[in-house]
């Protein structure tokens, strides 16, 4: 069998995450990677043995020496790259969120509706070991009916203010809420019908950062659950973790309680303090194998156009998602609660 | 000096607590007890060593031999009792809510402002021990302005099924999410200006107990702090406490979690799972002291009768309560935000 | 009545924890204040109001207008002192340990069996909200005999570097472990039979302090109930909290676990990282009551000699706890295990 | 390249895990499945595809179609077999721990020396994501020398009194003890080289297991590091997990906690109390790929064969552990400390 033939889009931190799983996959061959930073995208290049290096997405993808292609750059820069993508009917997988406007989405789910080729949004956490097994139980109907529930994915301002270059044109509600959304109606199997939030500005705007401190929502979903999810930028600094990530249900006959990142299964005390370290999924693999649910997230695209399993998150849950995000912020521009759909 | 002569009416869990903490401290005497089931009240009045037991609380408070009474019958009967020792220039110490309706609340504070008799509202939370810190916290500014926090307070079903005979007639809003809203009106120091809340039913109402299953709000204060909290009485029966108490800041400057039920400070794994035992507050004291937080907050009702220091909560803390509560019931029956004062 | 007149030898910050309750407890007038350092001993007398300061605690127990005296000065200066107060049939209260050696403890236990006077050790953990409770699990047989357990106290290097001046007069062994001995002996309502013990030094020694850094000790008990105890100094800096108290029983029908000090029940986030507030005991109470376990330990004592409740814990409790120590010494230092009694 | 043919002695829980690894890993192929129980046997080949069942595992050993062989039958038989196969020249994986003598450890140890097979033993958490961090960290010098620590690798009751038949053959000591001492030995880099232990008898007897209830040791480091350890088989039934694995280190300049069961990362509340779900290193792979630590440790033995990497854990890995637990066991009996090597 021929192997699929991969090129990566964007050589940041998760570029190269995909490109390191390309390279491992049996299945899978990287071939070519672009970066508007030349010297990024040559660097990656040579870094993970491809055989080209782009500085343009479009030569990329009209290259037939290649199949498909990862889309890792910002967020609100996707949508022309997976629209040209598509129309070249090559396999597209992309980085969340999707798009960031509903037109935005809903142009790029009508393409893919005619396109050859598949679309995959790299949900990861529904591959999150914690998060696939909270599905299962509520799926099984193990609580019953989940009445109301609780949601955080949050970060410390080190996030906004030293790790992402283009904070101010995102907010905690498109980097971690498309996530958390993505969570919600994944795991619920449920749709949100209605929205209402709030949002505060001030403290990452004095930092320079022109972006909203937090968004604190209501979620009503069609079978009835209630969510009260909360998305800061603005945690302590000093926190033992980077990220919050809380989610709790109460059902007709019982409670799932999931912390991925505050449970402190290992703690590190050293100067400056208690620290919490990530594990969850970070087998210690050999190098022949990919370790994690990060990776296992895009061994699922490739699973999807290798032998025709269901796509992990298709268009329609990318369109999904940025429709909640979008009403979440009309509902804190105009002050009253949102009907979806 | 001469003790101060209290009356307490109502005999159930919450009278006993009164009647015990008259009976140890130096400055009170227990003279008159009341119950409108005579067995109960003449139970009472043998326990705790009392001079007379009554049925009727207008006679009570008539005594000349009663100069303080403690009002501790169900929510919904507190305005009538309250305003007739009111009008008798008797010193009150009510337990809370103080009234469940906005005008009833209103009819009490204009009648306090007029009487000889000082009334305390039994928010005991403003001295348990974590809360109390963390008002210093914030009040001293060690996080800032807390820009946004969550707070949960709620029972598993147990509370409405099986504790309480007059659930129907209350719901986890009114019975804990009195608590709730005086704890962040302390801690903040600050007034609740506007408030949206979605609540169902279903659970509750299936068990026969007629009320709402939980009740989850967003409340904005004025200085820009905004709030979601939960009040819940279908929490899971097997839950490791009774009483699920979480309350966090997120500010400025620095977090702070507190969480004084379910912190594992103390647990048993005995047949039937894990179970979290209280502890906090409960000093082991000797017979002559009280021990606890829940009876310091008896004992400061007496301090503020005997040595004029002043009221741990007044008729204005109980007024603005109401206010917030009753503009939460709105907001669910509107389904649109509700603003205050 | 006329009160119960109070002197308390030792200025230092346990010292003045018992000049305060002996303010504020209705039995009690402090009297008398002493300290080696008369500077410290007037600003104690000048902050309480007390009638004189001394600089010789001989002439403060020979006053005749002293009835009873608080022993508050470090480990190993106690035996004088309270044989003194002994000879001339006072009262006494001493901090823990009784004393440091073998020999002491059973010298004051003969004095104290023919004194007038009675003696109490200020173990005050036998107050302790949680270990009370622990006690009372255990000794209703909650979880049958209690087979085998762990505990732990332990305390960062803050406590010997820049806590304690006498740290290298002490050691975790008799600082902490003083405490947690007698926490297993009262909890268990049992004797320690048999010790063996491991220590290492090295880092205290290192930073000046010429100590062990910890021991780690394995007591066997009457009954058949197997403990390991570890008393560190050198856990790190930056802990969450500077003690770290963990106790914990497996037992026939069921485990109990506490963990006084690193529940997390207020946790505050700010520079330096994650820190857990104390909050057991520390009731804020109204200026004419004492609040918390501490203090309620000094009470026991008052209302033992004013009203001849049972002592706390007494000269014979002291005296084995002082064996146990020495016990565990003496394993160290043979590298064999120890039989005791 | 062809594929390593393999075959699995033991058709239990694990030797189920083994095969299953041998059908996903694209390097090897099941070959042949063994079990003393012909039925057993003969569904594990059904089930897994496997070419021959056998009975006899030196049949199995003697298989000219077979390269190598994983052992997954009972601790207390793994000695003749292990032997046969490396007389055979077959590679061995062998589950833990490698034999239950000196002994027969030497022998194996001898003949894994001369044989041109090579023998791993299948100490898993050595990939185990929280552990393999904990020893980069030591490693890495990030707190120094360790010089104290604690660890705990316990079950509840289910596992010797309805999980495991063969429980009075074996002890918490040997079944849980033997990955615990692998864990410290793999952590810490070091040998022990003096124990002393206590143990207690009782509650399993009274069950019909007569085996010991606990184990409670103190191990020695030949670089310093003291480590108290425990190992019980009578944690309370109704525990929120069947394992309660904590492992800590006290060092010269950090701490470090690991809690990999207890952790509470995913809990449900449910009837019967609250319970910890397991999540570490569960990645939900797709079907080609095997997932989490438990595949990956049998995925190392793999590599070790087909790549001539080094073993995880090899002969005298196991023999080093099974003098450790020896010595354990001569402690108990002769209530003194044992010197190793």
């Amino acid at each position: 069998m021929s192997k699929l033939r991969m090129g990566v889009i964007g050589a940041g931190l998760w570029g190269n995450n995909h490109a390191h799983t390309f390279n491992v996959l049996p299945e899978t061959e990287l071939v070519g990677v672009c970066d508007l930073d030349e010297g990024r995208a040559l660097k990656m290049k040579e870094n993970f043995g491809a055989a080209e290096a782009f500085t343009d997405y479009r030569k990329l993808i009209a290259s037939d020496d290649i199949d498909a292609v990862s889309v890792a750059t910002p967020d609100f820069t996707h949508t022309p790259i997976i629209l040209a993508a598509l129309k070249a009917d090559k396999h597209v997988l992309s980085e969340k969120p999707l798009a960031t406007t509903v037109k935005e989405a809903e142009d790029i789910a009508e393409a893919a509706a005619v396109s050859k080729g598949k679309l995959m949004i790299d949900f990861h956490n529904r591959v999150n070991p914690i998060l696939a097994q909270v599905r299962d139980m509520i799926q099984d109907g193990q609580i019953g009916l989940a009445k109301h529930g609780t949601a955080r994915l949050s970060n410390t301002t080190f996030v906004p203010f030293e790790m992402l270059s283009w904070a101010a044109k995102s907010s905690a509600l498109w980097f971690l809420g498309s996530h958390l959304v993505d969570v919600l109606r994944f795991i619920l199997a449920d749709e949100v019908t209605r929205v209402y939030a709030v949002a505060r500005s001030g403290t990452l705007s004095a930092g320079g950062v022109d972006t909203k401190d937090f968004h604190a929502s209501i979620l009503e979903f069609s079978k009835g659950t209630v969510v009260t999810m909360e998305n800061s930028w603005i945690l302590a600094r000093d926190n033992p973790s980077l990220v919050d990530f809380k989610l709790e249900f109460v059902g007709e006959k019982g409670q799932i309680q999931a912390d991925p990142t505050h449970s402190g299964g290992l703690r590190r005390i050293v100067d400056g303090g208690m620290k919490f370290n990530d594990y969850i999924g970070m087998t210690p693999t050999g190098a022949t194998r990919i370790g994690g649910f990060v990776q296992e997230s895009i061994a699922r695209f490739v699973d999807s156009v290798v032998r025709d399993v269901p796509l992990l998150a298709d268009a329609n849950d990318g369109l999904a998602n940025t429709r909640v995000l979008a009403a979440i912020e009309e509902s804190v521009a105009s002050g009253i609660p949102v009907t979806i759909g």
